[in-house]
C-alpha cells in the first residue's frame, strides 16, 4: 500500500461537504464510492475507509479553528436511503492486521475529537440520522451530543458487527452504548445482536437515540434542535477564524522536516528521532498578535506538525519500533508561549486542547518512546510534556567535554499541571505520581526553575541520570535491548503501564474494547479462510470453531 | 487433555504445605516437579501449572473457613534458592490458546481471592521472598499485603516475561505494579524489561517490595512482621472453623448433579442448563444452628457447588457457548437464608464474600448467559442475582395452560443491594442502572414483594416478557441465533457490555491486561514456529517480525 497522506483540505474532499449557515454548519457525508484508498474496494452506501475518516478529521479540526462562529455542527448524509453503513467490510477483509488496528485507532481518535469539541469548545454535534445507520455509522452518531432519528419506517440504527461480521463494533460503540448512552446491559446485548437494528420510539425508549421525528416535521425539527444546541454554546460571537494553511513540510528520503519538528528515520536500526524545536521568532506581544500569526503561531504549528509526524510514523513506518524524543531551542520562548496559551481566549483554548489531543495520540501509539535530555535540549513547559509521555527518559549529568553548552535542565511550567490531561483524566505528572498530591505540590513549587540532572532525579522527573562518559554506551545498550524484544509484548506492556490509575470511557475504548477487538481481528473465526470477515459478501456462510476462549 | 478436577484437599496436595502456629499460618510452596497436569512437563524451580494453582486456591479457601484463628498467612518457598519461578514456560508453549486463557483467568481469580481475604476477612498475607521470585512468582507476591525480600545478594524480584518470553506478566503484574504498588511508570518500564530483576534497597526504593532484611535477621523479622499484621485483624479469637467437606457430586454422563445445583450439558446444541435450587430443609433457627450445619449450610454449599460447576464448564466444556440459568424452590427459604447471611458474624461474612467471588467468576466467564424465568422458578434474593448476571433474561407472562403453578415472579432481597458487588465495585443492579440512584431506591422499596412479569418489565429487571404461547418459539429462536454467532465476537462483546461504568484494578486486570495478553498469546511472535514461547529453552533465539501493531 502506498504512503497514506493525512493532510487534506475542503477543496480536496471526495467524501464530505461543509455548508455554513451562520452559527450552524452542516457536515454532509457523501462518500465517493470510487475513491477508496484500497484498489478494487467500492465504498458503497456511505461506507468508509481511512481516507474518508481523514477528511472527517480535517473537517472537525477546521470547524474549531476556522469557524469560531459555528456553534452546532449537523452531521447528515448526502445519500437518499442511507446515513452511513459503517466501515467498509471488503476493505476490512483485505486490510492487514496492522492496517485494521491503525484504522480503528484513528477513527476512535476522530470520534473523540468530536466529543472534545462539545466538551471543551462549545461546538456541539447533532447527528441527524435519516436512512439506515449501521455499525461505524451509528458509532459516528454516538459521538454526537444529540442523535435525532427520522421516523419513516425505514431508518434504523444498528450495530450488526457481531451477528453479521463476527467482530465487535470497535470504534467505541460497545463502550458508548453502556457508558455514554447508559443503555441497560441486557438491552445493549439485544441491540448488538440484532442485525436489522432498532427504529422509532423503541430506539428512544432504549436510549439509543434522543428523539424520533416524523418525516413531515424532520427539516424543521433538525433546525430547531441545532439552534437550541447553539444557544448553549460559549463560543465568541464576533471572532475571526484562523486559516489552517498547508503545512510547511519537506520530505527528504525517509525523513521529514517541518518548521518546528523533524522526524528522522533510521530504518536499519528501526529507530526514529522526533525533534521538537522552540520558536525562533519572538513571542507575540499580545493575544491579538498571536491571532494575527494564524497557523504560524508556534504552539499551533507545533501541534499540527507533531500530529502529522505521529500519524505518518504509525501508518507508514510500521517497523520503526523506537522513537527518540528530542527538543531544541529557547526555554524562555516556550514558557512565554505557554503563558499566552493559558490566557482566556477562544483561540488559546483551541490550541491548548489541540496540543492535548496530539499528546494523547502519543499515549496510544504503539511504539517505545525514549526522551533524551542532553545539553542543548529544551524540555520546558509544553515541550517537557514529552519527558512524561515517554516510556523512559535519560538525562545527562553536567556538561560534555569540548561542548560549551550548559548542563541539561528540565523546566516545569503551568502547562505541565493541567493544560494536557491524558485520556484517564489526569495530567501526565499526576499519572506518574499516582495519588501523591504532596509530590505534585512540591513540583509546582519548582515552576520556572531550570532543574539539573541530580535534582530532576531526586524529584522523580527522569528515569535515569547518566555521566557523560557513560552516555553513548548506555543509550546504545538501551536501544539494542529494546529492539531485541517482541514488538507485540512491548505494545501490550506499554498499553498497560502508560495508563496507571483511573479508567474513563476514553481509556476503556482504547484499553478494553480495542484490545478485545484486536484479539478478534486475529482469530480464524474472523480472518481465517472460513472466517466471517473473509467470507462477507461471498454468499458463503462463515464456519465457526465453536470453542469459547 | 483429560478432565481437570478442581476439588482437592490438603491430604492430596502435591505442591503446597500448610503449617499452623496459632494466629499465623505458613503456606509453603514446594512444587513436585514430576506432578504437572501436562505430560512431559517438569515443574522445576517452583514453577507452576493449573494443578498447582488449584491447590493454592483450595488452601486460600480453607484458611478462611476452616481457620478463623489464622490472622496472617506467610507465603514461603520450600525450596532453597528459589521462591517461585512463575508459570511453567514449557507448559505455556504446549498449551492450547484456550487453556492459556483459562489458566490465566483462574490464577488471576486466585490472587484476587488472596486480596479479598485481607480486605474483607482480616486475614493478611505476607510474602516472605527468599530466593529468586520471577514472573508469576512475583505476581503471587504482589497479591500479598506485604512483601519482604531477603537481602542475600541473590534473591531478586522480576517480571521477565517481556524480555525473556515475548508475552506479558498477565496475572495482574503490570496492573498491580502501577496501581497497587504505585511504581512510577518509567521505573515499571525498566523493571519489566530487566530480565534479572531487582534486589536489595533499590527494590524498596522503587516500591517493588516493602522491606529488605539481612539474612541474619530474616526469620525473626518475618515472624515479627506476621505478628504485626495479625494485630490489625478483626478475626474472632475463639471461633471454631467450618470443615469444607467433600462436595456431594454425581457425574452422570455429561451432566453433574450436586445437592443444590445441576449442570445439564446438551453437547449437540452447545447449551448447558445450570439449575440452582433453594434449600429443602428448614432454615437454621439461629446463627449457632447455621454454624452447626457447617459445609451443609445452604448458601455455603450452593457457593461451592456453583463454583465447581462454573470451573468445570469453563475448562472442560469449551464448546458449550450458551448457559441457561434456572432456579427452583421456596422463595421464603432463600430470603430467610439471606437474612442470616446479613447478620454480623464471621462465618456469615465469609459465606457472603464467597458467594460474591463465585458470582464474579460468572462475570468473567466467556459464555452467554440467559436466565429463564418461568412458573416454578425461584429468582429470589441471592438467586435473583443470576438474572442480573445474565446477558439476557426472559420472563413468561402469567401461567401455562395445564400447569397449576402460579405465575413466575422475581423477588428482590437485601442481598441484591450490596452483598455481591461486581469487580467494578458496583452491585449488579447499580451496574444495570448506571448512575440512576432513584431507580435503585425504587427497586429497594420493592424488597420482599414478588414481582410478576409486567411489573418486572416496567421496573427494568428483565430483558423481555413473553406470552406462554410464544415462549417455546422465542426461546428456541434466541438459542439458535446465539449459537450462530462467532464465539469470539460474543466473548469480546460480553466482556465489554458486562462491565459498564467504573473500572477498578480488578476489572483492569480482566479487561485491559488480559485482553492484551490474549492478543499476544495468538501472535506469531509468541506462538509461531519462531516465536519466543515456542523456542524458549531450545537455545534458539526467537525471530520477531519487527512490525509494530
Amino acid at each position: 500500500m502506498q504512503r497514506i497522506e493525512f493532510q487534506t483540505d475542503p477543496s480536496r474532499y471526495r467524501h464530505w461537504r461543509l455548508e455554513f449557515d451562520g452559527e450552524i454548519a452542516s457536515l454532509i457525508m457523501d462518500v465517493d464510492q470510487s475513491a477508496s484508498i484500497f484498489d478494487g474496494v467500492e465504498l458503497k452506501l456511505n461506507s468508509y475507509d481511512l481516507g474518508v475518516d481523514i477528511e472527517l478529521y480535517d473537517a472537525v479540526q477546521r470547524l474549531r479553528f476556522e469557524h469560531p462562529e459555528v456553534r452546532t455542527v449537523v452531521i447528515k448524509s448526502g445519500k437518499d436511503n442511507v446515513f452511513c453503513a459503517g466501515a467498509n467490510i471488503r476493505m476490512l477483509g483485505k486490510a492487514t492486521h496492522g492496517h485494521k488496528v491503525n484504522f480503528c485507532k484513528y477513527t476512535n481518535e476522530t470520534r473523540l475529537a468530536i466529543e472534545d469539541a462539545c466538551e471543551n469548545s462549545g461546538q456541539f454535534y447533532l447527528a441527524a440520522v435519516k436512512g439506515s445507520c449501521a455499525g461505524g455509522g451509528y458509532e459516528l452518531a454516538l459521538a454526537a451530543d444529540h442523535i435525532m432519528l427520522i421516523d419513516d419506517r425505514r431508518s434504523t440504527v444498528s450495530l450488526p458487527e457481531t451477528p453479521l461480521l463476527g467482530v465487535l463494533p470497535g470504534t467505541g460503540g460497545l463502550t458508548r452504548v453502556t457508558d455514554k448512552r447508559k443503555v441497560r446491559r441486557d438491552r445493549a446485548d439485544v441491540f448488538c445482536s440484532t442485525e436489522e437494528g432498532l427504529r422509532g420510539s423503541k430506539a428512544v425508549e432504549w436510549r439509543l437515540v434522543d428523539e424520533v421525528v416524523p418525516n413531515s416535521k424532520w427539516a424543521d425539527a433538525v433546525t430547531n434542535r441545532a439552534r437550541a444546541l447553539a444557544d448553549r454554546s460559549d463560543r465568541p460571537r464576533d471572532a475571526k477564524g484562523i486559516k489552517l494553511t498547508p503545512l510547511d513540510r519537506r520530505l527528504n528520503g525517509d525523513s521529514i522536516g517541518y518548521s518546528h519538528v523533524n522526524l528522522d528515520v533510521d530504518r536499519d536500526r528501526g529507530i526514529a528521532t522526533l525533534t521538537l524545536r522552540a520558536a525562533t521568532d519572538p513571542v507575540p506581544a499580545s493575544i491579538a498578535a498571536a491571532h494575527a500569526q494564524g497557523a504560524a503561531f508556534w504552539p499551533l504549528a507545533l501541534a499540527r506538525e507533531l500530529e502529522d509526524a505521529i500519524l505518518h510514523l504509525r501508518t507508514n513506518e510500521p517497523t520503526i519500533g523506537l522513537v527518540i524524543f528530542r527538543t531544541e531551542g529557547d526555554s524562555q520562548n516556550v514558557l512565554a508561549h505557554d503563558a499566552l496559551l493559558g490566557e482566556s481566549d477562544w483561540l488559546m483554548r483551541e490550541v491548548r486542547h489541540y496540543l492535548k489531543r496530539v499528546l494523547k495520540r502519543l499515549d496510544v501509539t504503539s511504539r517505545s518512546f525514549i526522551a533524551l535530555i542532553e545539553p542543548g535540549t529544551c524540555f520546558t513547559g509544553t515541550l517537557a510534556e514529552l519527558v512524561f509521555a515517554a516510556d523512559r527518559s535519560l538525562m545527562l549529568i553536567g556538561t560534555r567535554e569540548g561542548d560549551n553548552r550548559p548542563a541539561a535542565t528540565i523546566t516545569l511550567g503551568e502547562a505541565n499541571f493541567g493544560f494536557y490531561p491524558m485520556g484517564n483524566g489526569l495530567t501526565r505528572l499526576q499519572t506518574r505520581f499516582l495519588d501523591d498530591k504532596e509530590q505534585i505540590e512540591r513540583l509546582q513549587s519548582n515552576i520556572g526553575t531550570p532543574i539539573e540532572a541530580e535534582a530532576a532525579d531526586e524529584l522523580g522527573l527522569v528515569t535515569a541520570t547518566i555521566e557523560s562518559y557513560d552516555w553513548d554506551d548506555e543509550v546504545r545498550i538501551l536501544f539494542e535491548e529494546r529492539s531485541s524484544f517482541s514488538p507485540d509484548a512491548l505494545t501490550g506492556m506499554e498499553a498497560n503501564l502508560r495508563f496507571a490509575g483511573p479508567e474513563t470511557m476514553e481509556t476503556r475504548i482504547f484499553g478494553r474494547l480495542t484490545a478485545w477487538q484486536n484479539w478478534i481481528f486475529q482469530r480464524p473465526n474472523a480472518v481465517g479462510p472460513q472466517g466471517a470477515l473473509k467470507l462477507y459478501g461471498s454468499g458463503v456462510q462463515a464456519n465457526f470453531d465453536p470453542e469459547r476462549v
